[in-house]
């Protein structure tokens, strides 16, 4: 595939990274230029980048311009506040984390104040070819499921059900939960996506939507309700979805109701496939449920709907004096997920499957 | 409960109906009036009123309308034909066939145009007064699940969930799925509702919040991804929705979504209740799921968000070419009930039970 777009990349002079602003998609396609890591940590928080792989190499970059702009010399301490600061932007995804400790690292391993911005640009664009490179081999893997359930269509039209964005958007390239859905349209499989439109930010009508439209896959936007009713009557063939943080032992945190499409996948014997880079993998927690931080964002996310009528609008839907909740991931256990697509193969959502594809972790 | 407004009345001088137009609340409470049955039938299929009572009690008083402004003579045949326009407005909702039906049936046993005038306006504003004693009845049986609720939590807040709205803007007064509810609040136990949205039409949001906060009842206003989180964190201790039609076997057709939240709470174990008088009840269905018509209404509804900026205003969410489905129903089937709460108290949701309960249908 190709898009020709990439939601992040770093100036060819080292010194800003442009960013789309994807609180403006679908209506507006607006760029954003970052200069230090505030302006990372705002990104993230205000949700102008979003998804765990994004979040994750934008991390990355964040550590990179902290190296650009931080104080002279670059110290220890200050690129370790930088660092606390950035992991702080978002709770639940642990791509964040992962990305900003490891460029850190590279910092504080290098000498010189130069040496120190080589090795956070070096391991930030490293990230970034890495998540690429992951996202276009789960595309692969995921292929093959796809392929196996047309064959047993015999060719015709295969069903996909997602929920959120886990495209490119989400990502860098390929996406992980549509990497699957864009190799199988590039194969010549005739495939149709239900999109989940994923209250209360609504990254299935705005995001997924987009992407896939202007790639041309066929696909229809559903209320987060439909898909129980779509299952029950046939018409989904396997649901798979992106995660924000995935416990060793399988259980998955991702948006707000991807548990209750697992529910309905398993009561109407769907497959549910969860798509994710290695980097998402939570190797210290192993109950989901309990364990995993579950972001609450503000209630006027769910009050107010952005969208466009000669222009972007906000309108208020309920009561002005009724109080809202905003809680923005839930965990599906283990029980519910059929499979993992990993940058590595697909494996069954168990500690043992999990180690056996991944044991150098 | 005294809310001072009825969604629904005929005015003293039985010539014309006045209803609240649904679809500006919360935000208006603007009234409209209908002088024939047409006016009725554009009411119904535009949703200027819902819920399964009160388009029952909209259809009986469409075919007083009909009798009212109808040609003279008042033959069967033209009688006849409004009460099938007027059942073809909505077709999950089993109660407007059964109150048309019921109006029709009286008319056409009555012999003069001024006998069926008199039978048709009798009859509808019968079948209103039996709908708001139903409704009492049903938060009277429902009062007590709460009450065993509390009792166990040792009076601690009962967190009740419900979806859509089944208040008594659905119904005349007190509602199905609200009238425990309230029935709870008057009786000083401290109850506190989660209250899904409803998408795509924010029913939930718009109509619920709005009749929960006139009433002073502490709710919170959730998007429809969020309650197997909050089922799996313990803060919901019942669900209660409504239904537009119930097989004799026990399956509830009720807003898109419903069926989520029954799987959610079966996994969680927690009670799932639907609340419905006997009128809801189609004794002919066997199996919901095959058998009941799912409408499927205007994409626009799921495209295009209705809310408030200064005024009424409507904001489009996904990209201007991106096709959307809009299935309005689902239908939850008997195995993930708890039990129904009817007029003339609880059961099961099994047809020997309900047949227990209802030996004269």
């Amino acid at each position: 595939m190709s898009t020709a777009l990439q939601p992040i990349y770093m100036d060819a002079d080292n010194r800003k990274v442009r960013i789309i602003d994807q609180r403006r998609l679908p209506h507006e396609l607006v760029w954003v230029e970052l200069a230090d890591e505030n302006q990372a940590i705002a990104a993230i928080r205000d949700m102008l980048v979003r998804g765990a792989p994004l979040i994750g190499v934008t991390g990355g970059y964040g550590m990179a311009l902290a190296a650009v702009s931080g104080p002279r010399p670059l110290t220890d301490a200050w690129l370790a506040d930088a660092a606390d600061r950035l992991k702080a932007a978002r709770p639940t995804a642990v791509n964040l984390a992962w990305a900003v400790d490891r460029v850190l690292a590279a910092c504080l391993a290098a000498g010189t104040d130069a040496q120190r911005l080589a090795a956070a640009l070096d391991t930030a664009r490293t990230i970034e070819a890495e998540e690429v490179a992951n996202c276009r081999a789960i595309g692969r893997h995921g292929l093959e499921l796809i392929q196996a359930i047309c064959r047993q269509k015999q060719g015709k039209k295969v069903n996909v059900l997602t929920h959120c964005n886990a495209g490119w958007l989400a990502c860098v390239a390929y996406g992980t939960a549509t990497a699957p859905i864009y190799a199988a349209f590039d194969a010549g499989i005739d495939v149709h996506v239900w999109v989940d439109e994923t209250r209360p930010l609504n990254q299935g009508a705005r995001l997924t939507a987009w992407e896939l439209g202007r790639h041309g896959v066929a696909h229809t936007v559903i209320t987060d309700n439909a898909g129980g009713h779509l299952m029950q009557h046939g018409l989904v063939d396997i649901v798979i979805v992106g995660t924000d943080r995935t416990t060793i032992t399988g259980d998955v945190a991702n948006k707000i109701g991807t548990y209750l499409k697992a529910l309905a996948a398993r009561d109407n014997g769907i497959p549910f496939y969860v798509a994710l880079p290695s980097s998402t993998f939570d190797w210290d927690l192993r109950d989901g449920i309990n364990e995993i931080p579950i972001e609450q964002r503000d209630p006027d996310e769910v009050r107010w709907v952005d969208g466009w009528d000669q222009g972007p609008r906000r309108v208020l839907v309920p009561p002005a004096d009724s109080p809202a909740a905003n809680y923005a991931f839930d965990v599906t256990p283990a029980r519910l997920v059929t499979g993992f697509i990993t940058e590595r193969g697909v494996c069954s959502a168990a500690e043992a499957a999990i180690r056996r594809l991944f044991p150098d972790k």
